[in-house]
């Protein structure tokens, strides 16, 4: 097809292109003819928020012919010059010499004319929804942001390594996990296997389901390479119609030989630092847009991030603060029970203002894998907390004493036999290592203050919706 | 913990680091103590294939009682000075001042002794198998292979994009799918749901799948933002036992509007070669090995790869060039069946020497989703061919015509009620478009020259398989 300059680049080197024709290639997003017989095209073609506005002049009656069709929506090629813009809001604006319409979209049924729609109409259009303004920032936020997870590990000496998707081992409880089969439960095979096993006849040949994590498979290569990360999909079949959770979702999980919680701390904390610094450099028109429509404080919340040092505290000392803060909780505040989203919140939002990491929680309420501290009733466990958001990332230095370690599953009701791979991780060369975890999509609400994770993901999963 | 250098970064700055002191971590790989009274103590951290050799004199007793223990597969921090090495087969040394040992390795039951193991064996062993030379180097390369991916779409300007791994849409039959779901088939509940169907007492109230392609969804995206791909798991319930086929693999799928097929051929091209010559430049150490104990002609076909512009034939030439060859295969060569592994590797291998892109395909043999050609006999299709592995891209201009679509739709059994979202990106504001399909696995294999897939995926997933 014609090589076309897509509209990002247009703006981004307006004198280089003026005067000079170009040919775009996009969407209509609006056509408004004035009486002076000029028609204005605004052309959005994804590559940024801002559209392009086009001129056609209706003297030319085979251009008039073509723009008399457009509509909101029609996908265009406009052939035209650059020439400076007179109007309010741009600096530039192409004049049309040709214009090709590819797909026409009838305004009588195209379900997104120019006006607001409600995020809730949008998920269920959820194939047309990316063609807006907010869910296409989103989409490129959500690139960069990315983009730069990979760009940070790479330039720190990261393995990128994909764990696997499709898990025999189970270390979460079996509660929460999707099965994965090629058995058909509305039509279960008969006889039902070898020895009555029915999961004998399955595709693995025992049960297999979705991962929750790829933390303890990272933990193989990390203990092969030094330092590595997963980015991948996770999933939890947890029954809840919440705001903040989805059934699938991405996670981003680093694990590192030879660091312990100190170090794994630091690293949380550069890294988070890094990716903000990335929208904030690159994306700064579609964060203006979230400024403006969704989240005043926006800019401040990421800003703050990016300059202060992150507040550590430890658990013990965050249940004091919260004891003795005049709130009315929801949910009483006792050493030895989890920190509630409330809890999170007035910690990172009004006690410090900035993000807090909360170190060493009780070893009763975290899982086998944490490293057991000296005072035998904590475990080196660290959360960070930002502003709106809660909890953004989990993690801990990871237990690599084998005896401890066998202790800790057999408190935890752990079957050894199953996890032998991963005790073996303790008897031939272990180390102390640390490692945590971070959801994408948590991330990118933080990044654009969108209060529901619905909005946040391409397709959401949830209780009774796999559509598209 | 204390700060360390690794060991990659030693090596590639070894002036800077002569005559300093330096703290490396790592594993042990071999010991040897002289009769002079050294030992020699070769160590490995992941960041590269070479091992650093460590000297520790035995006239200080309390080193000596630390390297008495070192055995292969001790993970352990060494402080000491970095030496020119008079040893043949490394520039530089270091002198040992401190070593810790962090893990033992009992050298009667570890099982990475120094020699070589089969790859059969170690996949028995994917715990400790990155650990080996061979492993290791499939796992950095992989590695930059996975980011070279990004960093080409970036500068590209594409979005990234997560289609959904869950999803109630299944485009290639169900025959060969995974089923998600929430309910036991060995315990189906009883009564049976809603009017009698079991899946509105499941999760998603519908019967659910992994996703086998997000090529579908991702058109959405690239009919709003422009240029997208995506780069995620993908599965095939295939109940095939072969080196070729993993029933969870990884996938890279780029999807772009307003590119017609010869825009498709010249990005998967300039793709190819880009990712291909990453690897050139960033890991010849380890692609050394590869061509010196896997694959003799490994460095030529990726420098021919990368040199050499690709040839393009229409199927109709290719089925013409094969029955002229000469050459007796398995399978007889038809317009109209489809190519087999043996004609592709015979184009690619023999005729041409160098990549081979065969487009416009029969219809009959292809997707409905593709493009038809004016003569209505073949689609805008495109294989790209590569020596050993045979096809490594599939892609396709895609059908924009509502019309022509709907008529595939119906050719080609699919249920348009099922689709019509994807029916709507051809009702609203269609346009050309195209895209492709790279596996990343068939991608590591020809980088590596790897036969058997298994080993260039760290956990693979086969029929009777998911362990770890």
């Amino acid at each position: 097809m014609e090589k076309a300059v897509r509209i990002a680049q247009l703006f981004q080197n307006e004198e280089a292109h003026k005067e000079k024709e170009v040919t775009i290639q996009g969407w209509v997003r609006t056509r408004r003819d004035s009486k002076a017989g000029i028609s204005f095209i605004e052309v959005n073609d994804g590559s940024c928020l801002r559209n392009l506005q086009v001129i056609a002049e209706r003297t030319d009656p085979e251009l008039t012919r073509v723009v008399d069709r457009l509509a909101t929506g029609c996908s265009v090629q406009v052939r035209g010059v650059v020439k400076p813009s007179p109007g309010k809001g741009q600096s530039i604006e192409v004049h049309a010499r040709e214009i090709v319409l590819f797909g026409w979209a009838d305004p009588a049924i195209y379900p997104l004319q120019k006006k607001r729609h409600s995020f809730e109409f949008l998920r269920t259009i959820a194939h047309l929804r990316p063609r807006t303004n907010t869910l296409g920032a989103v989409a490129r936020l959500r690139n960069r942001l990315s983009f730069a997870v990979h760009q940070f590990f790479q330039k720190e000496g990261f393995v990128y390594v994909h764990t696997p998707i499709i898990t025999s081992s189970d270390c979460e409880g079996a509660g929460e996990v999707f099965r994965v089969t090629t058995l058909d439960p509305a039509n279960p095979p008969s006889p039902q296997g070898r020895d009555g096993n029915l999961y004998s006849l399955d595709f693995f040949e025992k049960p297999a389901f979705l991962t929750v994590s790829g933390q303890l498979q990272a933990e193989i290569y990390a203990l092969a390479l030094g330092k590595v990360y997963t980015f991948g999909p996770t999933f939890r079949a947890e029954n809840s119609n919440t705001s903040r959770h989805l059934a699938e979702f991405w996670m981003i999980e680093p694990e590192m030989a030879f660091y312990d919680l100190q170090d794994n701390l630091e690293l949380a904390q550069s890294f988070i630092k890094y990716v903000i610094s990335a929208v904030l450099e690159d994306c700064a028109e579609d964060l203006q847009l979230f400024a403006r429509f969704v989240e005043p404080t926006l800019m401040e919340t990421l800003e703050t991030l990016v300059r202060e040092t992150f507040e550590v505290i430890t658990y013990t000392e965050a249940v004091e603060l919260l004891k003795k803060s005049g709130e009315s909780f929801d949910y009483p505040v006792e050493w030895g029970s989890d920190l509630q989203s409330e809890h999170e919140r007035y910690l990172t939002e009004k006690k410090f203002r900035k993000p807090v990491a909360i170190i060493h929680f009780p070893r009763a309420i975290k899982p086998f894998y944490m490293r057991v501290n000296e005072d035998e009733k904590t475990v080196a466990a660290m959360d960070v907390l930002v502003p709106r958001v809660g909890e953004i990332i989990g993690g801990s230095q990871r237990e690599e004493r084998l005896d401890v370690l066998l202790q800790q599953m057999e408190l935890k009701g752990i079957p050894v036999e199953e996890y032998q791979w991963y005790v073996d991780l303790r008897r031939f060369g272990s180390a102390p290592h640390s490692g945590f975890g971070l959801g994408l999509e948590r991330l990118v609400q933080f990044a654009t203050g969108l209060g529901n994770i619905r909005e946040v993901i391409p397709f959401p999963r949830t209780p009774g919706h796999a559509e598209f």
